[in-house]
């Protein structure tokens, strides 16, 4: 393989693909970047492809170079997106050579040896008949508004994934460790027909479809998603989803197994419901999570006379927050894990919320004042 | 103590005393900040000073507030720092109660264990009679410009401390670890006659003044000192020195001891002097440091036919790096530990360099192009 590429595509390349690098894997050739030469059958042209996977997750990225000759390598992430990063702004020249490659660059070069091309495991991008093209910075949101709700132990391997939905014109995601569980909805510009996808995917029939996606994998795409508008396309095969823009893939293994009925743990009617400020609520719990203890992450909030009471104790002293409120329903005393609130309030981008009290055992309602698209649900702790 | 105050300038004091802190101390007071109202008797005016000392460097900061009562209370720096940056942006009321004190803002309010006022040391910052007077960013471009050579570890307490002298208009700092040397030299605007402080401070006689000052506190000292123009005063007592600008001090404990005679490790004439792009070589030794090894971080030089080589080598690859250079003087083959020249060229702010080599046993010097105030020197490593 011989080509010239300038220094700034390849750095953004390489800074896209290491995402899917695995470091800790005890096969050394998936701490690898591969370069390989690609034909694009649509046009003819030659191209250059980067890849890499931790065996879960993959990522490939097409970008133009000139190329000399075609060919394959694969170099060490870690030493190829440091150099690349320190290369003069100008054109380089990357040639295989000796079991590696040497990158060419005004009057220097660099050596680097490669891992062996046929230890790395091959890889399959379809990007054929997508189930459904979302706007890039709309699924950006969608991930961010439900991903902090998954579980982060390993034990649950179902509860650290995002159950992915499409039914009819709107794609929905849920996220929950079963403490708390975030759900939103999106309405979706183009869908496409599903029986084109069943048939390839032998996905279950009736209302629409539903995968359950890694975190990890969504966390990555949120990442490598531009936040320009560009869309991105969403493929389905028996075991993996795809999500390609016109130059990136990032494709996933689907986690298997029967997500949990969310909708039957959505309260319909609470008793006591209340509206505040986002920001004035989100800094008192801030200040109130100062003063709890870690082995006791507890704030007590109370409700009465049109305010809200946030508090918290430790060793160290105690807070006592007031925040104006508008109220309709009895008062609540109810207390919660004040981490998993800040993480909710973090995600409510409207200037006010809307909680929903149910009671101590009844799971509290969190959302936007301004939408029916998204809602939180957090488990009360008994005092 | 009751007083009133911005939660603005509350957050800049505590942040800065905080650097004082000690959270390692087997004395918990020494975590803690001291809050006390302090009568200028200057102004007759009463303000509020926060301290802090981790028994080696002590730091004050003084401001203006309401005063309504006197008092003094130590409060755990962790805890008051962050609960005052999450505080509403609006004037606060501190007010001592029960061991501890209490902050009321808006509708809400904060209590905070305090430490026993007896058991926090007594601090002094004398700033009667400067030795000098210093612009502020002067002094921190001159701290960043010799910090990095000190020694990092504590087996040689003397070369962890900087050599401060005063010599008639010019105030010098030297740094070393006896790896690498950096001297630095600047004229200073004004000068406070030298027998009034030798009376006071019993300094040795004759050629000006001449103490060390541990690192740490002139790192300290250059995150606190605003970068505007603000001028610092330079105090001196037996075993301590005194930096401070209209509303902070930082005082310090002197290391004792004898620093070794920097003056003849300075090489006079060298045999090869060499011109060259400083962003060209910095980032040369940039990209050579990647291919370098943990365990032998050495890159070689060589100096020949108007080029530079830069090369190294790990069981990653190599590098091959060719910079033009003007050259006076024989052709050069030498080594350098690859961090102690990055070390150096990062505060090397001209456009070129200057580099004279004197042999593989002679130390080489380097300096910017245009100044003739600053120096440092890098020991050859021996192939």
């Amino acid at each position: 393989m011989k080509l010239i590429i300038d220094k700034e595509s390849l750095l953004f390349a390489v800074q896209i693909v290491q995402r899917a690098v695995s470091f800790k894997s005890p096969l050394p050739v998936l701490s690898g970047i591969k370069f390989s030469t690609y034909t694009d059958n649509l046009s003819d042209s030659v191209q250059l492809a980067l890849s890499a996977t931790d065996l879960e997750m993959s990522i490939q990225c097409i970008l133009a170079a000139e190329i000399e000759e075609l060919g394959s390598i694969i170099l060490p992430a870690r030493h190829i997106v440091e150099l690349i990063r320190h290369l003069p702004n100008i054109p380089v020249i990357l040639e295989t050579s000796d079991g590696g490659a040497v990158l060419k660059y005004d009057r220097s070069e660099i050596f680097l040896n490669g891992f062996l091309v046929e230890e790395f495991p091959s890889l399959s991008f379809s990007t054929e008949n997508p189930i459904v093209i979302v706007k890039g910075d709309s699924l950006k949101e969608i991930i961010r508004q439900v991903i902090f709700a998954v579980a982060k132990d390993e034990n649950r391997p179902l509860f650290s994934g995002v159950l992915f939905m499409i039914k009819e014109d709107e794609l929905e995601m849920v996220a929950t460790d079963t403490h708390r569980l975030a759900w939103r909805r999106l309405r979706i510009e183009e869908r496409i027909k599903e029986s084109e996808v069943r048939g390839e995917a032998d996905l279950p029939e009736g209302n629409g479809l539903s995968v359950i996606i890694p975190a990890k994998a969504l966390l990555e795409l949120s990442k490598i998603i531009d936040s320009t508008e560009e869309s991105v396309r969403v493929c389905l095969t028996q075991n993996t989803i795809v999500f390609s823009t016109s130059y990136t893939c990032l494709t996933t293994r689907l986690l298997q197994g029967q997500y949990p009925d969310y909708q039957s743990v959505i309260p319909k009617e609470q008793e006591t419901k209340v509206r505040l400020c986002t920001r004035k609520i989100t800094e008192s719990v801030e200040r109130a999570s100062l003063l709890t203890s870690d082995s006791s992450p507890v704030i007590k909030v109370s409700i009465d006379n049109n305010s809200m009471l946030i508090s918290a104790n430790s060793s160290a002293g105690y807070v006592n927050e007031e925040i104006p409120v508008s109220v309709e329903g009895p008062p609540v005393k109810i207390a919660f894990n004040v981490r998993y609130l800040s993480d909710i309030l973090k995600v409510i981008d409207s200037k006010e919320v809307f909680i929903e009290f149910g009671g101590p055992l009844v799971p509290t309602l969190i959302r936007p004042s301004t939408s029916e698209n998204y809602l939180t649900l957090l488990m009360p702790i008994k005092l």
